[in-house]
């Protein structure tokens, strides 16, 4: 083995964790993501709805008894009033909670991490991004994604030209863990349950994954959309397979397919772009590996870690090329460019262009989006201006 | 090696062509094709509007002097008064001329083989397949990718339900060769000139590919669709890239995207189709394999020429599994077909259902899949019925 | 996202490290392995030989100060006094120390894990050995890929005869970045001094890698072998690239290559295994994939987290299927097994099956592996019996 | 699709073939190799020891009856007499007798083409080449892989130093197809049978094909050897799998693998090539694509008929890049070359440097491969220099 390009650690932030009790999933994810990144402690939390659940998950990850509360309302309100006040609030609860609990946890000057989507209604989304702004308080949407280095690879170097003019971006995601209704399945329950899940099924939970992926690596909003959506399995409420088109910006066009019904499909996220002098393709499950296209030139298959990437794509990086880094890494990255803009600004310096992460203005277009995605299929397949 | 599993050849059969002249490509792939299949002989031809040409074809491909005419018009007539008569005529000329040549080509009583488009108006197509029907004649309509055994393979397994019940059908052609406007290349210049071309450009060209690929493959012909081109090169009168999706039967939904902008790909083809049961997935890039992912256990690698598959993909098989068959074998099973259905007509035999060919109602179905995207693209993409 | 299969943690075992300080690549990969992990603490070191450097790296990683040692010998002696001490000492140090360092930490009751190659000497190894089994104390030599899932399944696989009887191990295991002599590469610089490494460079750092994959796999030590080693960078002192044959009991045969000059190849430890009745190959660097190929029957792809997998492949699971994990995690499980099983001992139970890790009687195979293969190069490719 | 590169045929040259009659396989693979070609014709043959059979045989393939020979004898001496004399012959008989065949054949005056090995004993070796070389005869021994048009371009890679100095070559050919013996199989049967087949099964049978290509793109021959012979199947008279470890000029180091018993591989043959400055891979079953790894940049994909390949490799392409060619086109390509020299020297000019094919030294120092394996394996796996 070759030389880790970088160590970090020692800056002892802390932080707080809403949701992510027994029988959560993502509440680890976040949990190992940190630890794994060594930046910051988990001290305090609400896990579950259930006191109970909640002291349960505490004792497993070795959380002071008197920092796990009844509700996350009390919780923040004494946190914040700790002489050692954690840094931030973690949210991994269903969607239709998120509001509430972001907005009270910026409101008490905590820096926020909240998974996507950010909220529910186009209105929350702008009340979020007005309230972080007025507060000055950083917010991380965990478009997870986004913080594999390949990904930033792939954004730098649309940025440079490598592609020339960009003409097409074609993205999917595909699953088939909901090709049929599962039973007893908690992640399942929820997420096809509208009050709990939003307006958007699979568009939600999965689509706006392969959206956020599109407008950072191309670093372009969507103006336009044109959805068609179904439902396969029958008595479910809400779309479980969907098909959009896109309009960006200079003529480029877009089209994403979701679905959650596509038998054999594990976690099929997959983007490519097309421009007029390159391509780029960047798989999901197999992320360590970035294709470029060059007009004209032999395929080139980037991988990370590699003397020749861009020092974004470095800089997320701890193992030497050909040594497997996953979905723990990228979630850990997210957070790594969180806290260091936390740190940046705490010693009153600019943050670095390093330091990229999905933010409420990215989660609030997300929220536009699955609304113009919804409007569309209602108004029989056709093309719905994005709100800025 | 192990052994092959069929031979065939010795029947005598002779056939006559309409272009394949000089700088031309697609003739000299059906000369070769026929030639590797060993079952009919080229005896005579009107390979090139230039008489000199097509006599300087002629000679190239050893064809007796007297049988290299300057017009299609006048070989057709005297082809078909000599007491050893040809049995077909295979046209591969550019788009706009099919239609006059095999409507004369049926009426001089020959089977026909012709290139996609099979011609340009909804009219023309309903022609040839009321004059074909009327002289009992066999009409093969050259999507070549319907050929390849693998492909036969997933029509098979979806018609014995390892799909269970369908739901999506995920095609996609992409290709590089348009992204600017070449100079001097007569391919290029033909496909983009509505005149030759006809209504569509990159959809006309390969989108029908996806198209028939789809419809060969689920035993299904579209109900509606909705369609969304773009012509990114400046200048170009036809489009070059295509997004339409589909209807069809029973609620299954249907995809394609076709472009010749994409840069980095060469020829991908690729075909998904997910049901309640499971999903396959084939490319035209690698086709001696096919992807087959039932529910809920391993992908499976099925490949071309082992003893599981069914025997109509076997049927169309001519080397070991391992040793790789590509685009002639391909083009000659649509020849094999074909053939074989004009023996066992002259014996007056039941064709086998081993002998499928896409035909002359398969290319009328491509046509009107052209008007119908073209109409639905005008009409600000809203959703057109397809005419039966 | 479905849910995660299990969660550990809440044990509270804590430890030490020997190695690992700034400019070190592998303690960093330790100390985050066990982080993500969540079942261990680490809680002291002795992490340079410098005391500074061993300072600023337990500050780096919020070590208690008076726990960071100025030498490992005091750390033991004073730790091993602790009312609260630590449960087990892991040892990142150059191979030349291994064996002191593990000796000492045996004799002052601690469990201990340590990099391969164990030691320097078979007489060193056979002491580990004796010293450990008379202790009572567990020993994990971190042959890191033997902690993947697929790997895992793949052991389970041959154990219940999926293969039939086996015949053949192809294993290779080939990097590039020894191509060249590196410069002020630290790694580099002492895997290439025979002083630090051992008799052995590339056969040693990686050869041995993938003798004990494949012995791992198939629940098998080599009887003997026949090597051929090369050098191709001038002046270097230790072979670069090398060729093992192996015999196996049962008349299984075996094959090793292994290169750090193979320019392009960046971690490529491969392993296939072929029976009677089927195949195996796995591939480090696509870690969450498994192929299976059952004879007469198509390839299968197995993939991680899916409900088919052995049970000994799930529980060294974290994420749902399609969502990468990687070395972090296979290290991780590596930990896992071990701190199970000095769990299960206090408790006095039997540790489970499930909890295999790679002890120090393998680390003693790999060291006369070693001394095997330098003997048979040294005796112009001769066969040469491995001791038991 | 795009336009092809080159169109061949109208020469008219004519062959004769000995063998390929009804059950074997590789003599219908020549002919149909040479009617996808379209230079040659073949006008008569002695397809079996049966007349009864070669007759049928003559009649699928619409030979003139006249020319249906009983034995090989008689058939070369009438056909030598004709005015309308055949430039060559093909032999595809089974091991035992090419050297007859091949001897009278040249001795009548006819150019050769004859199956790999060449024949069973090196004196035959020496003699055949001799012969040809004093009638100035071509003689082409068909080495397919040679064919690939990808091949060539690895060729012409290393020869212009794209990989600087050359270090290893890694070769395996893996198969399953005798990991029993079949029963029944006409092919299996006589190539595990030492008198027809030779002294090597496997080895003979396709380790051959690797060492050749290994040759052929490295442009050397091994000067030494060591090998290791298994054979798993009871009751076989022959090697089933094999491993051979070569040394060739300049200190290149060379590993080839070769097994019929490797269960779940097809037609595995694959090459490896690594120098100082790059490394190349090519496998059989993608022949369309080659791997080439510049130091410290990305991989790069090399596909067939791209503009940017070497002259050499274009020239053996016949469709369109992404359109995949086969073993077919590159049992063509050998053709190819065999008949331009044949042309060339009928011309007087010298043939180009492009047409390249393996000759009957390439064929010599195959059989005097195989020899030496024998021999090295019987000598308790020794080195072993192989006779120039």
């Amino acid at each position: 083995m070759v030389e880790a390009k970088r160590h970090s650690g020692g800056e002892g932030l802390s932080f707080l964790m809403v949701g992510g009790g027994p029988g959560a999933f993502i509440g680890a994810v976040h949990k190992a993501a940190v630890d794994l990144l060594g930046r910051a402690r988990l001290v305090g939390g609400c896990f579950s709805q259930s006191f109970d659940k909640s002291k349960a998950q505490g004792k497993l990850w070795s959380i002071a008894p008197d920092r796990v509360y009844p509700t996350y309302a009390q919780m923040l309100t004494q946190e914040a009033a700790r002489p050692d006040r954690p840094d931030f609030v973690t949210i991994v609860t269903p969607n239709n909670t998120h509001y509430p609990v972001a907005k009270m946890a910026l409101e008490k000057g905590f820096h926020v991490v909240c998974d996507k989507p950010l909220c529910l209604t186009v209105k929350e989304a702008s009340d979020l991004v007005a309230t972080a702004r007025q507060k000055r308080l950083e917010f991380l949407v965990t478009y997870t994604y986004v913080g594999y280095p390949m990904v930033r690879q792939a954004r730098e170097m649309v940025k440079r030209g490598d592609l020339g003019d960009l003409r097409l971006v074609i993205a999917e995601y595909a699953q088939d863990w909901l090709a049929d209704q599962p039973k007893d399945n908690k992640q399942a329950g929820w997420r096809t349950d509208p009050k709990v899940s939003g307006l958007a099924g699979c568009m939600g939970d999965i689509g706006t994954h392969a959206e956020s992926l599109a407008s950072f690596i191309t670093d372009l909003s969507p103006v336009s959309l044109l959805a068609n959506l179904d439902t396969f399995v029958k008595g479910r409420k809400l779309d479980d397979n969907g098909f959009v088109w896109l309009k960006y910006p200079r003529g480029i066009k877009g089209s994403i397919w979701a679905s959650q019904v596509a038998v054999g499909k594990e976690n099929g996220l997959t983007i490519r772009l097309f421009g007029t002098k390159g391509g780029l393709e960047w798989q999901q499950e197999n992320p360590n590996l970035l294709y470029f296209m060059p007009k004209g030139k032999p395929v080139e298959l980037l991988t990370r870690a590699q003397g020749y990437l861009h020092p974004h794509a470095g800089r997320y990086t701890r193992l030497p090329t050909g040594h497997p880094e996953g979905l723990f890494e990228a979630f850990a990255n997210l957070y790594d460019g969180f806290i260091s803009t936390i740190i940046a600004k705490r010693k009153g310096t600019k943050p670095s262009d390093f330091d990229l992460f999905p933010n409420v203005g990215d989660g609030a277009r997300g929220v536009k989006f699955i609304h113009a995605l919804i409007k569309s299929n209602k108004n029989k397949n056709t093309w719905v201006t994005l709100d800025k």
